[in-house]
């Protein structure tokens, strides 16, 4: 039996060293990689991947404890995915936005009925970039103001509106693109910025600064506050009780539009199909991406309320792009709704957070001395590593790259040495497997990762 | 034999209006529209589209001549692309872009080796738009300059950059959202802002003001100038002789990065794998999309020059996106190469732009005094209307719509009711049908348009 297929449809055998070669020859000679120093980079050849595992020319496989960007929520080679793909092709793999088109059509009724109270439309976009572009400026003709709100320790994309709207160091050597954004900080109990003791009176302080900031802002300048419903890159940061209900009522109090980034919580990840919906919460604008279709095909979009669709009913949108609503995307996305239900997702996630992450990784905190907290919700985790228990100072430094960062590195490069694949972000392991996980592999990549805490416990100094 | 195959999978016969009725019903409850007041319009519901036509569930057949939105360069459906994208979506629908992965490595290869003199590698993306943000952005952190400079009767795109290089009416709601963006005038002979007699002088006039513009604003803090290298949407505007040249000479003399839009321009359409390789101009970037996989999967792009991607080799690029070199639309942009080769593709654009377009288009002119020029190259051309050949006087105002635009709709309609799909823009009718087309095809798309010029000539008032 062949371990893959190659470029030219032939089957192959694990261990083809020219294969290899040439893979990563024409990706060093012609690729340029996001986020990188391109002469710094060694980008890992990949021939195969299925389920929630991926393999390189020499057979080496790697556990997806990262589902790739936290895109991939139903692992490698879905068959209905792989099918919804391979007949809509046949069908029709492309027409022009300003058409109806039948696949269009359905994922948007879908996407409307599991969201939330009040949504009325999708405008598809090509990712989760373009869907922030989008729903700020809806969010501004619709209010007629400028200004957005979004948090630090966030990630909302790259284009000039999303890049400016992060929170985080990726930012930084862009500047500002875009004049109307301010920052805010939010909730992080672990690390709070507000003094507080408890979780309950983090969100309580929490709520005070954004309405400080508000006011000091000026509310009638303020066309929407933009946030991660759980924060995704910058820490798996779960809201605390009642802090999304606060920043509604806040919204409300001051008609500004609440946009729930859903990029990568939603879709499942949380056990939910939005992350908002385990806290009551109904934004006005919903970004989303990957987990629409687990990235098989470029897609992401906007799910917009019935008081800002009305906004434009008889005005025109001032925004578009050729592929929004692509038939190809779209028929991946439907056939992720079906593969949630038959296979259901939402709540094997929930079982699966529950019952065997959460006392697996507290177990992890209570024996490794370099984990400072666990935390998250479904299969969305957090491992934040700290040098010293008592004072929380992390493992290595905010933003810590080359020699700075090798206590981390360490830690990363054993968990890769023992076949599992993690999503690392500053000081953190981050667990996000593909939610079709079994109960095996999951607990299979939970001890490695247990095992390699071992490497970042040397680091602790106290 | 089936008409088209619905979203279940069955095989149907045109004429069932209740499934119109529901992809309809669909499409206006829940699909938001690109660049549209929501109320104003009604998306016509299309089921099957086939080589150079479409249908909708009726039945009623459309000769394309937009290629969709200037995209669909192969045609629908066309077999090896279908073939292509079913192959890749069994082999490997997605991997990230931190991994090197043969199609992307292969397409970024083929892409490298047909642009320019001194090109190095390519940064994929999901489209047009966001080629043209990170396009500036590198130029921007290259140069360490922040100003670009873009023409007006120009479009890049809809994300906040993009928009504001715009230099056309779908930029004017949304503001100045990049401070960096300063617009000028490009040559157009037939509406010389320069008062010139001959194209070469409109080329003269029109660097001197280019020139003039870059002293005032300073040559220092300009990053780049961007420009489609044929005018797309905005007209079919053919740079004038030595133009280009001449905007390379002082991107040189100033240390300017040239950026090419070839997002509609590019592979094909002008008979060139780029529009500026017939003007024996080298720039420094070029952005792509649209004609790269004709759209079968959504993908855009960067080719980088060697300087600049030697720039980034130490460096961190900031800028990313979780669908950079997406597989399956990589693989779509691969099969696009073979079948330009198998088909000569270039060869078949360059030949019936010549002997069958630019003839009849030239009668036309001769014969309606509603056209006050053609022009164009390839498989693109413009027939721009005029009320009086003497003034030049548009057909209907600059940016008209409603009432306004009558005359101009109702040479469209006469079009569609022929069964026509014009692409429509300004006061012109364009010609970008795909280029796969048959010269039958072709000439008939052009009688039918002929036809409705009559239309045209009725409104004339000289």
């Amino acid at each position: 039996m062949a371990d893959y297929i190659d470029l030219n449809g032939a089957e192959q055998q694990f261990g083809d060293t020219e294969a290899q070669r040439e893979v990563r020859a024409n990706d060093r000679q012609y690729v340029f990689h996001s986020w990188s120093a391109q002469g710094a980079i060694n980008p890992l050849p990949i021939a195969k991947g299925e389920g929630v595992r991926f393999w390189d020319y020499d057979g080496t496989e790697y556990l997806d404890f990262s589902s790739q960007l936290v895109n991939l929520n139903l692992g490698h080679q879905h068959p209905g995915l792989v099918q919804a793909i391979q007949e809509q092709a046949g069908r029709l793999a492309t027409i022009q936005p300003a058409m109806a088109n039948d696949v269009r059509g359905e994922l948007a009724k879908r996407i409307v009925e599991h969201s939330f109270e009040g949504a009325r439309s999708v405008f598809f976009t090509n990712g989760g970039a373009d869907a922030i572009e989008y729903a700020v400026r809806m969010a501004r003709h619709h209010t007629g103001r400028q200004k957005v709100l979004s948090r630090y320790r966030s990630y909302h994309g790259s284009t000039g509106t999303a890049i400016t709207l992060t929170g985080e160091p990726r930012r930084w050597a862009n500047g500002t693109l875009d004049a109307g954004v301010v920052h805010f900080i939010g909730p992080y109990p672990y690390r709070s910025a507000f003094y507080a003791e408890t979780p309950e009176q983090e969100s309580e302080r929490a709520l005070a600064h954004l309405r400080q900031t508000i006011e000091l802002e000026g509310p009638d300048t303020i066309a929407a506050i933009i946030l991660e419903s759980v924060t995704g890159t910058n820490g798996i940061l779960i809201p605390p009780p009642g802090y999304l209900a606060g920043v509604r009522a806040l919204c409300d109090e001051f008609g500004i539009m609440l946009v729930c980034d859903e990029v990568m919580a939603g879709f499942g990840r949380t056990g939910e199909w939005f992350a908002y919906q385990a806290f009551g919460v109904n934004p006005d604008l919903v970004t989303f991406a990957k987990g629409v279709n687990s990235g098989y095909v470029p897609l992401g979009g906007v799910v917009i309320s019935e008081a800002i669709h009305a906004t434009f009913e008889q005005r025109a949108f001032p925004g578009g792009l050729t592929y929004s609503g692509h038939p190809l995307a779209c028929a991946a996305g439907v056939a992720t709704f079906d593969i949630f239900e038959e296979e259901g997702i939402l709540e094997r996630v929930r079982d699966l957070g529950e019952r065997v992450v959460r006392p697996r990784l507290e177990a992890m905190a209570a024996k490794h001395p370099a984990v400072g907290e666990v935390r998250g919700t479904g299969l969305f985790w957090a491992i934040e590593l700290v040098k010293d228990p008592a004072t929380r100072e992390p493992l290595i430094p905010f933003n810590a790259a080359g020699e700075a960062a090798a206590p981390f590195n360490a830690v990363v490069a054993a968990c890769k040495a023992a076949g599992l694949w993690p999503f690392a972000a500053g000081n953190r392991l981050q667990v996000a497997p593909p939610l079709i996980i079994s109960e095996d592999d999951l607990i299979a990549g939970l001890e490695i990762i247990d095992a390699a805490l071992d490497v970042a416990d040397g680091y602790v100094t106290a």
